[in-house]
């Protein structure tokens, strides 16, 4: 029997996990049973990936090889090396990566193998390398090197190493690695979802990944934080007066026109996205810490204003924008840095469908004309 | 309120669509309300790709307007031209093809707009270098120059020249054209549905086609004609006597094993699906052309085994692999030639999602455990 549910599949259970939890009532976020609020500050991302990818908590033991994993999955096969140069003239963040990811499967000796060890191993590389290949990018399109990597850094750590050329604080790589815990998994978000079903046609991991980082990059999904950054600059560069002001009336005259303000609402969360809550107070410290707090007051006029007058909350793009902003990040890689800590979630979910596997093949309602004759072109 | 559909959505209805129709109990399929039977034989593939991605059948005009777009649509970007080398020597086909389509993106000039203009220019564009990128991997791993498209001859008979560097016979271009035709659509298929979801989230034509590909992969879809074909040579080969003995045997022994046999059964269809009854005749006429028979004859032993044994029918990969193989094709191609003819059905289905979409983002049931305590890596 069919079943016809909502557009878009609101509310539709489409598949079965054991790697995160929403409740959207409570507003609560868990991965694999432990709390969000738990584990951002409490657990790094190093160790989040490994829950997610692996089931358990780590033990110092497994951190350590898994850590050895990562360190190892850092090297780019030939063909990534050599396309980074012609891939960052030429394409932007999220295509290039697209590409560059697609390109690496062909020096992963575990590439077409959907074997439960395989895939754990896969995991490790593809969280290992995405953050490489951000930096990577960010390095060739502005004709540096990439930094060595430091072993006393966290994977966060690296990453705003690698990506700004310079060592961050301590405390900006603990922030950085709080983001990256709390953008991990998300349940069945658009980009997981496809991965899922690209991997439930037992194509391989890297096919599934590619799929999951073309679908991150639209603006209704992981392109929003790009968005609200590209926002609060516009709003900034044309103000007259007060920035903080004029956010609050560029704001309210978009909304007059029906338009959408990238980094509100959600479609599981009826109240405050928790990892918002979390970002908020990340982009009020950073912001003290920078002595600049203009993009921080935007955010928090803007956030006003849109629960004024539409009621919606901000989601956990939003403030996201403002926190990457102040550790350097550059606006168009915010995507890209998302990207990095979904890899962890996104692997882990083509871990989970490909051990207990069912093709994802739903059904369509067709709403076209029927039974027409064809003519052939010489009687059109 | 959250619905509980059957696993791998099955029978749920996940989007609406005028593209294509499937009638499971009668075993028909249509395009825009053409039944596939009336198309095959009379409609070319750029006809049936025209009336998918712009609504409605080309006038002579029309057709020569698309022809021309299809014709300049050949040509290859840099990136794509400098990369098809290593690519070829280096990651399989339709890794290959993955890489090959992202890179593409960098010289589309409508690259990032999902305008409705530019949506249908990147989809004749796409079209038409889909087999160009077919034939130009199949020339740089064989280290050969892929001969000149032919304006005399249609997509189906440039693929054929192109691919096996040999000019194909009128009859051989017309069998593979109907070929293109028939696969050019089939409502919410995996990848058609990873497209979709891509799309969705205002992600570009590119990132959905990516998908697209990566899900077409996998053995469970678009991978299942290459299997076929895989067991066809390998029963061929290890027969001490008759091949078609052997198949019998063989496909009995793996059944009995409880293994599946690729190209068998199919989700929508409850009786043959109508592109295999085509397909059939198709094979049987090439096998008498070609004077050897065996696997036509083999692949008619298999599929009387697999229906009294389990009942179930071919499905459109099944003799679509003794097709292509008497074309010509090299196997592991197989996969790759029906990824140009369905980009005509993605492409056309992101056109539709971009004109009125609404994001693709569903619930999933959480099974693991809940309420957890992090217990930090000190005290682990």
């Amino acid at each position: 029997m069919t079943q016809q549910p909502s557009r878009g599949l609101a509310d539709v259970v489409a598949a079965a996990t054991a790697l995160s939890d929403i409740d959207g009532r409570a507003g609560r976020l868990s991965y694999r049973g432990y709390d969000i609020n738990e584990l951002a500050g409490s657990a790094t991302f190093e160790e989040v990936s490994y829950l997610l990818q692996r089931g358990s908590p780590p033990s110092a033991e497994d951190l350590s090889g898994y850590g050895a994993e990562i360190a190892q999955g850092r090297e780019l096969g030939a063909l990534v090396t050599a396309d980074l140069g012609p891939v960052a003239h030429h394409q932007e963040p999220m295509e290039a990566l697209r590409t560059l990811v697609s390109l690496a499967s062909a020096s992963d000796p575990d590439k077409d193998s959907n074997a439960a060890d395989a895939n754990l191993r896969k995991a490790a590389r593809l969280t290992a390398q995405q953050p490489v290949l951000v930096a990577g990018y960010e390095a060739a399109r502005n004709g540096r090197e990439v930094p060595q990597a430091d072993t006393e850094l966290s994977l966060a750590g690296n990453l705003l190493l690698q990506v700004t050329g310079t060592r961050p604080s301590a405390r900006a790589a603990e922030i950085l690695d709080i983001c990256l815990v709390l953008h991990a998994d998300h349940t069945m978000n658009a980009s997981t979802f496809a991965a899922r079903i690209c991997a439930a046609t037992l194509s391989n991991m890297h096919s599934a990944v590619m799929a999951a980082l073309g679908t991150l990059k639209g603006p209704l999904h992981g392109g929003a934080n790009e968005q609200v950054m590209l926002l609060l600059e516009e709003i900034a560069k044309n103000a007259q007066d007060d920035p903080v002001e004029a956010a609050a009336s560029e704001v309210t005259a978009r909304l007059g026109r029906g338009e959408k303000i990238m980094g509100f609402g959600h479609r599981v969360y009826k109240v405050e996205d928790p990892r918002a809550t979390i970002l908020r107070r990340l982009a009020g410290e950073l912001a003290e810490t920078a002595g600049d707090d203009t993009y921080y007051r935007m955010s928090r006029r803007i956030e006003e204003t849109v629960l004024a007058q539409k009621g919606l909350f901000p989601n956990v793009d939003f403030f996201a924008a403002a926190v990457y902003h102040y550790l350097g990040i550059p606006t168009d890689l915010f995507t890209p840095v998302f990207s990095v800590s979904r890899m962890a979630g996104w692997t882990a979910h083509v871990i989970e469908q490909h051990a207990d596997n069912r093709l994802i093949r739903p059904d369509s309602e067709y709403i076209g004309e029927a039974g027409l004759t064809w003519v052939p072109l010489v009687a059109r």
